[in-house]
């Protein structure tokens, strides 16, 4: 415990971040108790730009002075110094590439394409819709009927996806899609992430908040008025 | 050494593929023998389909069987797998985490402005140029005056980045650049990777060869006759 109190963990994060969620949650699971900064994106604050000079961008994990960037990146790094319990990745080198794999998957597919749904319009918007619902098939496929991504332990992968839960009626509304029917079982999964962890269920803001930011964004986009 | 001989390591590949690359090294780094599939990228074989159905894409290692996909993950792997040499990460989390961010900064910066570079005329390549030559001064800097990018070994990131080295001819013919002028300590650390580890000497393609490779894309894309 000594250890513990030594420590200083800064988060540098935007409430509706999605990869910011991904580090809140990790953190939870290990009970590390952290300041929280948030971050105005579009006056980015002297602190950020220091720790993320390259990208300048959210989250950025502060870890006795040393800030660590790209939610997977600090995702892992996260589960080795706190390893003493939830550990996030499988023991097996295998399963562990293979989460790897999903949650890159993700990043690389899921994300863009989730956010042309509310951003884009015309075949740009009909291309992502379809990309949209294929990623989320892929994962759905990928769950099978496991209570987890990874079995009956909630995992890395749980925590890479679960976040874009915070995002469905964004995508849902702006995509014209009914989740439930395209993916029940993937829906089924969320439902018990936010039901039976609290890790998630304190860090995944109300879905009607993020519409709002959904909204207020496209207005400034010139989509709506 | 029993279990170096049940083993079945397959690498489905395109020989100049700067991802592929990154795994041969790893796999000569740490010693382990493999059956080299070339694949055609065009038609793309059954195998490669199966194995990486999601992407399509080489490099695949296909271990015991079970496929791993995406460079940095099968990277990853390897050092997981075979840990009794060549350790290819810092024992320290943080060190760790360092390299992972500047190995994802190539794939997510480096790779495509590169690849601008002979693909892209007009603005879109003089955006590009600019960019290529940011990443490479800022991956530089990281450098610093080290021998390699952890120190006095060679590891991750060196191996990470070393492979755009046999590409270094197209970049500066097509960039219309000078390499050594613009980043002289990055050039004199990839002439001691290509000198001093086999494991890269070995791998690396005849830049010559890759040269007439991205010439006969240029004439397929157009941009030459």
């Amino acid at each position: 415990m000594a250890k513990q109190q030594e420590e200083e963990v800064i988060l540098l994060n935007y409430w509706a971040s999605m990869f910011g969620m991904r580090v809140r949650i990790a953190l939870a699971e290990k009970g590390v108790s952290y300041e929280y900064k948030e971050q105005d994106l579009i006056n980015k604050s002297q602190l950020l730009l220091e720790t993320n000079p390259v990208h300048k961008k959210v989250p950025v994990l502060i870890h006795n002075g040393n800030p660590v960037c790209e939610s997977s990146i600090i995702v892992e790094y996260i589960d080795e110094v706190w390893n003493d319990k939830a550990p996030l990745f499988p023991d097996d080198a295998y399963a562990k590439a293979h989460a790897k794999f999903w949650a890159d998957f993700i990043d690389k597919k899921l994300y863009q394409s989730g956010r042309n749904l509310y951003t884009k319009k015309g075949d740009e918007h009909e291309v992502s819709r379809k990309e949209f619902i294929d990623c989320l098939k892929l994962l759905e496929g990928e769950l099978g009927d496991k209570t987890y991504f990874g079995g009956e332990m909630f995992s890395y992968l749980d925590l890479s996806l679960i976040p874009f839960h915070s995002w469905f009626q964004v995508y849902e509304i702006y995509g014209n899609l009914n989740l439930e029917n395209e993916c029940p079982k993937l829906i089924a999964w969320a439902k018990r992430c936010v039901e039976n962890k609290e890790s998630v269920s304190n860090t995944l803001p109300d879905m009607s908040k993020v519409f709002g930011l959904a909204q207020s964004r496209r207005k400034r986009f010139g989509l709506e008025e």
